[in-house]
């Protein structure tokens, strides 16, 4: 659960339920499939719901469950550090790719 | 760089530097390629070193940067985070799978 779309996911769903397609736009970079399995291992995790509306057309919604409110702290210092240090990261990357 | 087998690594390589084979019998459960992977990633994005040092047998030690240094409190905040909740998740699994 502390993989880059893990990451962004629970950052972006601390602020509140959401519907698939809205976190797709939100969530930088991330295909459809990816989205999918991201979402479907924090739901085995526990650390979010998928609410199916009864509606037409069918609304689904996601949301963290009270464990994955408990990760927010955790996993917004791991995204401020991601953030922090992205130049030195991508630096290091650079050189690693052009040994 | 969050996930479970770096999380595990940044743990165990803040104590100090490791060859290969002691990491391999330090981090529980994982196997011999996906710590070569792992370690690759965590080389490639400059959190770890890795110095071979040209001896008989040849001696390989892998240890952290200062920029996996500054990693160490979130990593380990992570790490904790899953041990205090390792209950909750592993009831939550069970549940998804038996659903």
């Amino acid at each position: 659960m502390g993989d880059k779309w893990s990451v962004l996911v629970i950052g972006i769903l601390s602020h509140g339920p959401l519907r698939f397609g809205t976190l797709h736009q939100r969530v930088p970079g991330v295909s459809q499939r990816m989205l999918t399995l991201t979402l479907r291992h924090l739901e085995r995790d526990g650390i979010v719901t998928r609410t199916a509306y009864a509606e037409v057309p069918p609304r689904v919604e996601y949301e963290l469950t009270a464990l994955g409110e408990s990760l927010r702290g955790t996993v917004h210092a791991l995204a401020q550090w991601v953030t922090d240090h992205n130049d030195e990261i991508e630096t290091a990357r650079h050189q690693y790719d052009t040994r």
